[in-house]
């Protein structure tokens, strides 16, 4: 049994490495090598802790794993990050424990892979401005992970909290030269070549009206029921993927077109991360189609990523050591 | 975060403290404290490895924590145990892990500790024989927790494996005086004050006519769909209690009672072990009842017997660094 920690992570593991790790995984379940688990949710204690596991077997490891998340916003207050993931890696085979994973910074990685893989695989090849709407701890991720696949020269950046932007212009410039320039959601979202949204929001924040053909959208937000960023209008004219059809359509960004009856369930299964990386031409994409990319978040990812983050742990020590 | 093994768990941890800790549990099941999540269900790689997440809130401690446990059995081959399981202990407040805790030899005492309760609430003051159907691994656990609640003199055991009758003997007399007789089936069951059944079995192993009037029964076996230990008339006939209602009339023994319409959701609803413990006067028993405890086995009793060790062990490697 292998313990990993948040700072063994940071010290050992390249962005790179996670990348590959993930797009293996998305691309083994598409192929039907791994199987994704329902998701267990429940409430903790004090108002706002929202408690969930997702499992999965990824059978191009193979591994069984879960990872346990939190969502408890108070935390702030009490100097704590508000949210908590740690990951159980299980040997496929004999069901023995092999790693436990701290994957805070992990699953800020495995998330922007996700976003890198998608906006590789969808968006334009010459795309030079990214707008984010949403400040917060996983935006810089998102930045840089777009960056690593695109030419960006360009961030537009949209926040309602004045207070945030110091802190994400500090961590944005600690690992890249890009200008930030704030503006609003609808400026930031008719310049985009690329836009991404990062929140937690509950209504819709980006207009269909405001995306010039050509335009990806990453909706990274959504991950639980309620919870939308983009308006169905937007979902409905746009060429929409996703990372997990069956879980999209309850907690992604697809569950409010699908329940208004815009997108149906079967065309989603032959829209999916997986599939694009599978198969590039499955897609012919026309330069004036808006992509939508709905990343609702699947433990193959968080396996994936624990995965490849006890290798890079375990050779690091060894090297540390040697 | 504090990582307990299994060396740790039989070293410092005593049954008497699961006991104490798996029926606080139970009685906060009961008042409404604490809440079970859905059980995740999948396989593993090989033909034969099954995994389940059982994950909980105990609202008595309080925390949250989640079971993740697989069966397979072909590991014996391997010379490794056919089930294995770990315990992540999660803080109710704030989503932090806690505790990593290997819980193999800690889960055969979480499950002798029900048995253990059930027996303490519902067998006669007076029974001193003990049958046990099925002799692996958890036979001897709950051999040891019967008697640690009942006076036992003898003990019959029945089993169709030969070759494990000597360890089941040697395992139990490093632990206790009590001499062993093998029988079959229902010479055990006809004689028994107490029947305690511990298999996999798919098919009824005990019928109805067997059991004596003010006979105690502890269906320790069934914990998954198909699995099957008592026949129905004999749920039927007697006053059936349940860990959890509706985990038992799918996973637990009251699964076929349950769906040959013998018994009903509602029932159960009054006769769970929490209810029995939290308020002892709700069953007056006759002395010619036959009680029947189904132990499908849950969260609850996994995170209480974890935060016990995770306290003992603590305190246990206080004392010898001391």
């Amino acid at each position: 049994m292998i313990f990993v920690s948040d700072a063994d992570v940071r010290r050992y593991v390249p962005f790179e490495e996670v990348l590959r790790g993930v797009e293996r995984a998305f691309i083994a379940l598409h192929t039907g090598a791994s199987t994704v688990f329902e998701v267990v949710r429940g409430r903790g204690g004090g108002d706002d802790h929202f408690f969930a596991i997702k499992s999965a077997r990824d059978g191009s490891i193979p591994l069984l794993g879960l990872k346990a998340g939190s969502y408890a916003p108070s935390n702030r207050t009490r100097g704590l990050p508000a949210h908590s993931s740690t990951t159980l890696l299980i040997d496929d085979l004999t069901g023995l424990p092999i790693a436990l994973v701290e994957a805070n910074y992990l699953n800020a990685l495995r998330t922007s892979a996700a976003d890198a893989l998608a906006v590789r695989a969808l968006a334009r090849t010459d795309a030079t401005t990214l707008s984010i709407i949403g400040i917060g701890a996983q935006a810089v991720f998102e930045a840089l992970a777009v960056q690593h696949v695109r030419p960006i020269r360009r961030i537009l950046a949209v926040s309602r909290s004045e207070e945030r932007r110091r802190p994400f212009m500090e961590a944005l410039r600690e690992r890249s030269d890009i200008s930030v320039e704030f503006t609003d959601a609808e400026s930031a979202a008719r310049r985009a070549d690329i836009l991404v949204t990062v929140t937690p929001s509950q209504t819709p924040l980006v207009h269909a009206d405001w995306i010039r053909p050509g335009t990806h959208i990453s909706a990274m937000g959504a991950d639980d029921m309620g919870k939308q960023e983009l308006d169905v209008e937007l979902i409905a004219r746009a060429s929409l993927w996703v990372d997990h059809p069956e879980q999209a359509v309850r907690i992604g960004e697809a569950q409010h077109a699908f329940r208004s009856g815009r997108i149906t369930l079967e065309q989603l299964h032959g829209c999916t991360l997986g599939h694009l990386l599978a198969q590039p031409d499955c897609y012919n994409r026309s330069s004036e189609d808006i992509t939508v990319f709905d990343s609702s978040g699947i433990a193959i990812q968080d396996i994936a990523a624990a995965y490849v983050a006890q290798r890079c742990v375990v050779a690091g020590r060894a090297r540390s050591e040697a």
